[in-house]
């Protein structure tokens, strides 16, 4: 049998509020078993562009990585919002450790290709290193990775937390059952986006087509969606999507994907 | 027999700029045997306080690190600095895995008491984590150290480089025959600060007494040699003091130090 792994993912607005961060980072610790953390870096990257006299560019909620927003992002990512997490962890007595995609070569990409938009420096995900990840696992350390990774040419690009969390949970699918969690700050998917109680409790690939064609669910939700039912058919055991209160062991008020 | 293992510290300098960083992350990646690298940040830190509007504090070449200071440092050395080596140490084919003293909870540290001077989050180390370093040696990683340390209790503390490699290869010096070098713009200790050529090629205590005495050593090199003499006291092997030409396998242009 296969040994559980839980793949998590915070979103940019946990990680901007010091309270909320550190309520879910409690939670975090507290999860038994084999477990990776990836985070997104979000509003802070924009304000440190700002202080800095840089203009933040944007293209359909999609960052423009130029040569130096990409230092910005790879100071915000992997130093400010890796680093401070990883010590909060430490003090909750969780053995993390900070990652982007270069260290230990566990995330390869390669630089968008240019169509209508030129992403500058954002990376598509190729491969994951399923054995570096699992020697760390093995060791008793629990990766923290921040959304960068690298060309193993030398070049970091700046690329979609959501993505790496679920190419993570992809490539762990072979030796571990992986369950992917989407933590944001709804309780999960609304089938009515003005009630925060209206939770679609289970999701599969039938009902999914059903909402879609109805829809139902939000045009913000539909490729996460995308990429959650991509993650089930390529060996993801389960994905989640809610608060911090669905990774409490007590089954509670989430959304469960399954095919 | 205990396994050797070199820990290289490379200065700010030599990261600036970046024909240099990248002559010596060659000549690194193609060193043979057990290694782990500790880098300073230098002038970026001070680029980047300056660019946000921040008016970077000295005190005796040492940074005064309040709250804001330290968050641009946790950008600029655990973010900008580190991730821009390690992805290109695995450019060239060297498993490199970037870490902050939080990570795996390798290097702990408390904050500098104030006396005359208030540093701010300025560390000094308690405490090396030598089981996890050596887990990461094991599993085929290359370390690379930024200088950042942590206090167990969620707080990020800036660190001297110096003082970090000397303390991980004191760590370490119980299960490896350590040796660290101090890698810099000169060609070593040098007896003429103004002849470059005039390296002093050997120094043990009794000569070390000797130069200092004769006031031969310039004053900036004291806390250096301070600094090495005290590994050596306490189980590092040997200490190599010069520029990237002394980590190739020949003999070479360099300062040597031995009890």
């Amino acid at each position: 049998m296969k040994s559980k792994l839980a793949v998590v993912k915070i979103g940019g607005n946990v990680i901007e509020n010091k309270e909320e961060l550190s309520s879910f980072l409690n939670v975090f610790a507290k999860m038994e078993g084999l477990k990776i953390l990836v985070h997104g870096g979000g509003k802070k990257a924009t304000q440190v562009l700002k202080k800095m006299g840089i203009t933040p560019k944007m293209e359909g909620g999609r960052r423009i990585t130029d040569a130096e927003s990409l230092e910005v992002v790879t100071m915000v990512y992997g130093g400010l919002a890796n680093k401070t997490i990883v010590a909060q962890l430490q003090a909750l007595a969780c053995n993390a450790i900070g990652l982007s995609g270069a260290d230990a070569d566990t995330v390869r990409a390669h630089k968008r290709p240019v169509k209508e938009i030129d992403y500058g420096f954002a990376g598509d995900v190729d491969s994951v290193n399923a054995t570096s990840i699992s020697d760390l696992l093995h060791s008793g350390f629990v990766p923290v990775f921040c959304a960068l990774t690298h060309n193993g040419e030398g070049q970091l690009l700046n690329t979609n937390a959501d993505t790496i969390a679920s190419e993570i949970a992809i490539g762990m699918g072979h030796s571990y059952e992986t369950t992917l969690y989407y933590c944001f700050e709804k309780k999960g998917v609304l089938s009515d986006i003005t009630d925060d109680n209206s939770v679609i409790k289970n999701i599969d690939s039938k009902t999914y087509k059903e909402l879609r064609e109805n829809g139902v669910i939000s045009e913000g939700m539909l490729p996460k969606l995308e990429n959650c039912f991509h993650a089930l058919q390529k060996n993801v055991h389960k994905v989640c999507i809610g608060d911090i209160s669905m990774i409490h062991s007590e089954p509670d008020l989430y959304t469960t994907l399954t095919l």
